[in-house]
């Protein structure tokens, strides 16, 4: 049997409109036949650094080949470039504004391309508002369909691309400092600080007047009591059992916490 | 390879219970095959008119030969009726409420049924409250896979069709005046003046004590400004370039407003 | 042609995240070819209850065949037991927690394992948090692409399985004593009081200090009117004609009611 080619759909377009159905409309138009996953349309509007970070947890868990369009774009109808990428993994499409920076940190590009051949857009004149309809979805169809990344327009240098930086931990006496890169529908708190910190240690979390003691499952806990763990991301978490962390310890985005390392 | 049908899903039913997936299921019982495509499940409840605005900007972007199905559906277990439409580009299946009403504006209904015929119900005994599983979904199901309109029940005259009219524009001395007939997810408050009154003009727009500029993009403004422009669905907007205009501007669905065209 | 196999999802994740899409990844990169299907991933976080509730009233109407994935899994990373379920309508994957006991009240078990076969597992190391990902989603692919159940654990015996008991009815002088058992997102209250009871008959809904008459449909009232009436999942509901009665009658989860039959 033939494997159906796999197109994955990020934005924040929120599921209150049609504009989600809209663009798997002229997928499916292109190429009924491929197989359409959802991340998530929930990114809070404009907020680029979000679905940076869900395409990076996302990209590794998807068959060779996969297509990944990803439409959270504050700048649409501006000069800002709309593009396509080819990683060993899979291919990127979307705009250039550094939503993809998570996922090419970590893996190579082998090849990326400014959308600029008509021929794969959905028409000539693209709303100045939609460009998800009008040029990356039919796109992203076209590239998931078999067409080749160099015949959707012109080859630019990776290195030109827009990068989105988080802010890095840093090491300290005691352990390391970082701060809150993410927080979940569960209200857990998800740090920037990766899980080779902590592994085969005795670790807490410093944060604001806080001592969140470190253990490995949730149930290591009472119920509504706070743990620090590793988190399913890889990165090192602060969760209630059973409760919702950023509601209960008045915890914000960005916000910062120590890793202590027991001597 | 063969071209799976495409089959829309839209309801007010939201994503908290099993309403949709038992839907699809009912589907699944008769043809396993079937591309499913939900445009929305987050119409108001009961708000006919605004699954009717969904509808109609959905409607041109799908493939010849799909299937709509449409349950918004207040008048379940009454006398109203549960109809099938042909059109050229596709089908519609759901009450005869006037949810269909902007898409057989703009396209001719080629032939209009009643659902009379039991056969293709789930059931000789539908729920008083639930015809979207009991008839829409497999009467939907069974004309996608290849059933003739004709076969679904008896034939209707379009002109009994329930419609639903919504106000329209009207033009004066300085341009035309209209009102929001729809409000997206990012706020941004869709009026009911085409595209065509603005179109090579200079122009403003008039609301509440408020004069907003026409421009071309999001980005021909500040973050934070307001501005009026042409959206994706061909009707003039008001949206505040990465904010959210209903909030901001204070404006609510109905509310009037007044393009002026420069002289 | 071939059939699609179905698998559908049912989880407490939500939309905001990209965990209901990371184990689609998983799924598809075991079987591109399945068909997906999403019960709800609103679960209220942790309420197994709710779960169950959803569970078992979509369950009967999926194809034969059909592999239902449940995650809600308070007690993940504990030793709660990986369980897969062998009914005759099709198969169960979750935690051992009563999350089936609704479909399995109902339904008889022919064979139950615990997932102790690492090779259907994505991974031998699995996080602590995150078993839909790394156990029940591949084992569920797995399982609908034609594994058989012994293959994925250690038999064992159906009654140990963790059931989850809700509140049953009681037969009064009058008629039946019963609580809210759900509550869907209409505000629609449904109760644990089967649709047996008042077959046939002439009755009305005694709550609080309201008396509510039972009709057959919602239009059976007038708008903004409460009604009782058999909802359709076959218990007793109390609805609002268009309106929301969580909110009007201000009435929760496990409130009692009671049916009053006429003499």
């Amino acid at each position: 049997m033939i494997q159906s080619k796999i197109l994955t759909l990020l934005s924040d377009f929120g599921d209150h409109d049609v504009y989600v159905g809209v663009m798997k409309g002229v997928i499916a138009q292109i190429n009924p036949n491929l197989t359409l996953i959802d991340l998530t349309h929930q990114i809070p509007p404009q907020n680029i650094a979000a679905a940076r970070f869900c395409l990076m947890n996302a990209y590794n868990y998807f068959p060779k080949g996969t297509v990944h369009l990803a439409v959270v774009d504050p700048g649409v109808g501006s000069q800002r470039r709309a593009i396509a990428l080819k990683l060993e993994q899979g291919y990127l499409v979307g705009p250039d504004n550094g939503i993809f920076s998570g996922i090419t940190s970590k893996n190579q590009i082998l090849a990326a391309v400014e959308l600029t051949n008509l021929n794969f857009w959905s028409t000539s004149q693209p709303s100045s508002t939609f460009h998800g309809r009008d040029i990356f979805a039919p796109v992203a169809a076209h590239l998931a369909s078999g067409v080749n990344l160099q015949e959707l327009g012109r080859e630019i240098n990776p290195e030109t691309l827009v990068k989105l930086d988080i802010a890095e931990c840093r090491e300290t006496t005691n352990g390391v400092v970082g701060c809150i890169q993410y927080i979940d529908h569960f209200g857990n708190l998800v740090s920037n600080i990766p899980a080779s910190y902590v592994k085969d240690k005795s670790w807490c979390v410093q944060m604001k007047d806080l001592s969140i003691p470190g253990y490995a499952a949730y149930s290591d806990v009472q119920i509504g009591e706070a743990l620090a763990l590793v988190g399913s991301h890889g990165w090192v978490e602060i969760a209630i059992n059973s409760g919702n962390a950023e509601i209960q310890l008045q915890i914000n985005w960005q916000d910062e916490l120590e890793v202590i390392i027991a001597a």
